[in-house]
């Protein structure tokens, strides 16, 4: 588990991918975007889109499931090999959040996080903040998200 | 039905609210966020949060349901009165996404819209650009989300 000067700054990490079914677009915009493109696959036919495509919040929500997922497998490695397990805090928030391309039905996403670089932190000693880049690449090599996330991370250094 | 022209620059538009319960709290994190603080009662009172709190991808996902909606109501007002309706285009994007506060168990948030500026779009010929802040504020007057968003909207003017 990476305190701030662990990470490996410019090594891109995937995360997980996954396949966005019709039915899960559709239930997920219903609630949170409802917009024909993303609830009816007539209206998206005939949509600028051509064809069902999922809300940028329901693709940029599982990159944060992976996020995540991705933080708890490294946890779990580090109690393995009892190495000590730094905190990481809140995130102050996000960046250029970008959807270049739309997530059609039947798409894979490959998500990957970037380490761009570390502060350390003038307000909260001991802590530093870790800039990342964290992207979303259809099964074709196109980017369909990307987003800067900034986050709290323990120094080992105090 | 607003065209480019039309956005009152600077007026707060309430769209809509909703109170965040438990059980959608926890449904939404297992899937998309799953924090113990999101996703349980008793890891979320032992955390820095103190209680169970939404995911901020939850809560910002109303935000874009509720803009929806506000759009639609616009867009059901002009054409009860005859009114030409604009077309608004895909989103190039948001920008400074904040959750300065959590959204606890139980709280209602209030989601607010406010057109910051316009600009006609020089790729675009008839097309602009409006910038808006979009915010979330809690039962107690205090903000818990923010973003900045661009939308491309039709020109009234060729």
């Amino acid at each position: 588990m990476y305190f701030l000067e662990d990470f490996p700054i410019g090594e891109r990490i995937e995360t997980g991918r996954h396949t966005f079914g019709a039915e899960e677009i559709k239930a997920f915009a219903l609630r949170y975007d409802p917009q024909g493109f993303h609830t009816d696959e007539a209206a998206a036919a005939r949509s600028h889109f051509g064809a069902l495509c999922a809300s940028g919040w329901h693709t940029v929500a599982y990159s944060m499931r992976f996020l995540v997922q991705h933080r708890d497998r490294l946890i779990a490695a580090a109690r393995q090999r009892g190495a000590p397990v730094a905190a990481w805090g809140p995130s102050p928030g996000f960046r250029e959040l970008k959807w270049p391309r739309p997530v059609f039905a039947g798409d894979t996403v490959a998500y990957a996080t970037q380490a761009l670089e570390t502060r350390r932190s003038s307000s909260r000693p001991g802590w530093g903040i870790i800039s990342s880049l964290n992207t979303g690449t259809n099964q074709h090599g196109e980017p369909v998200l990307s987003f800067i996330a900034a986050v709290f991370a323990e120094c080992r250094e105090k």
